[in-house]
């Protein structure tokens, strides 16, 4: 059985990364450079963001936090955008989500332009992505992607259920995995809640992605034997044994599915640390489709 | 049995667009107006033109039709194209594919406006349907889901096997089936070219569209009884017998596959007839959303 090391893989990226870097600085060129939104004072978001700018000087970008207060209007924060689709000395930018509930967040994400949009949330890029073109493939399912290529998990003609039809998750990783190209090919179904039994299909299944956040949802009596299970669920259930009071739990019951299975990812360790890194290397090709 | 009968709800869908345009005229607007570019006398594409323009006349449309020599430069398509996306007078136009080879057909796909996008290849629509915002829907699929709405074929919970992954039926069809609403939350499989066990697939269905264009591929040993098959393809097959020395095959071997089916469209007067009455549809759509 292969533990798929998404924490591993993750550090290996950015490494690669941070050598690409030196490389464009040696050559007078600025670092790339990536800013992040974050309207309020979310806990989990101030959390991501903080990692993902640690994350940037780590690898040598250069990284802009715009921190705007809970009570910012739509408008300022539209104004926000414009200027940094505008500002030339910047690649990509993100806009932490969820969003305070009297900003109107379809017009939020559809404010930023393509090109600069390293989080693939804007429909064209969606839609880019879909129809083959050069896109920003958002980066959960990138990274899954990418996990798969460096493990070398045979896809083609093999059958994947998605469980989760998200639109960050579940509806964009079903789609790469039954296009052509490496990690591709494969007969993808796509399962959700209105889905009827769902055992005969994870039964059959070669390679499972998991994407329902139901903590510990998928067990060993629902799986085949050597399947490849992908792990994206991040559940806080909460424990009093911990000093933060939760653990994280993923949607598969790890030990009794790992017994099984030919390759998992861990949760956390997993698809988790993928994500930041996928967002660096969007990043990157953001700046490399400039220059 | 049920035969999905595509010519007669492509008919209903006419006259339904014809009392909405007699309406418009009444209160004092102009009509919706859909225009087609096409480059070349490919006598295929002359025939779907035509056949356009006609459907336009019938139901009260304005239409245009711009005939450009084989020869037109991408440049002078571009200016044509970017002259149409100004022309306020106009609600949306399509590009008759396929284009001669000189010009890059993605270039002059992605120049079209959006919102005159009445095909709906433009990846920015091609995004907001997967994201599930407002959009153009490719007249194909779009037709489909107009045909299972309308003889209330029940969806949700089903399990869809698409065979075919293309851009304009296989994988939209594949999204929409699966997105919430009216003839979706299925449960929809993608199956192509390296799919393997095909039959364990179509024989577990319960609804199958064949999107292969391989004619009478589906057979009745491949289908379990009380299926609803949708059959996409339309290949010319050389017939002797026949005036026009072709006869067109749909991917279905229709009279043993209908023997067991509990519904089914017939090729031709199935999905075909209705593609065309999506476009009007599309463009009306265009019209009601600029006015």
């Amino acid at each position: 059985m292969i533990v798929l090391d998404g924490k591993k893989t993750a550090q290996d990226l950015k490494e690669e990364i941070k050598i690409t870097v030196s490389e464009i600085r040696k050559d007078g060129q600025r670092s790339p450079h990536l800013a992040a939104i974050l309207v309020g004072n979310d806990g989990a978001s101030l959390t991501y963001v903080g990692s993902k700018v640690r994350s940037c000087k780590y690898v040598g970008f250069n990284s802009t936090l715009i921190h705007l207060d809970e009570s910012t209007s739509e408008e300022i924060l539209l104004k926000k955008i414009i200027e940094l689709n505008h500002d030339d000395e910047l690649d990509g930018y993100i806009v932490q989500l969820p969003l305070p509930n009297h900003i109107n967040e379809e017009k939020i994400l559809l404010a930023i332009d393509p090109k600069k949009d390293v989080d693939g949330f804007h429909p064209s890029n969606f839609g880019r992505m879909a129809l083959e073109m050069d896109a920003f493939i958002p980066a959960t399912p990138f990274g899954i992607m990418e996990l798969l290529e460096r493990y070398q998990i045979e896809t083609t003609g093999k059958h994947c259920v998605v469980i989760g039809r998200s639109h960050i998750v579940g509806r964009p990783i079903s789609i790469l995995m039954s296009q052509k190209g490496q990690a591709g090919n494969a007969t993808v179904t796509v399962a959700h809640s209105r889905t009827q039994d769902l055992v005969s299909l994870t039964k059959n299944a070669d390679i499972i992605v998991m994407a329902l956040g139901i903590p510990e949802y998928l067990r060993a009596d629902m799986i085949k034997k050597g399947v490849t299970v992908i792990d994206v669920g991040i559940t806080r259930v909460a424990d009093e044994n911990h000093p933060k009071g939760y653990i994280i739990k993923g949607d598969v019951a790890y030990d009794e599915v790992a017994a099984k299975a030919a390759a998992i990812t861990p949760v956390p360790g997993g698809v988790g640390p993928m994500t930041i890194a996928m967002l660096l290397k969007n990043t990157l090709i953001a700046f490399q489709r400039k220059n």
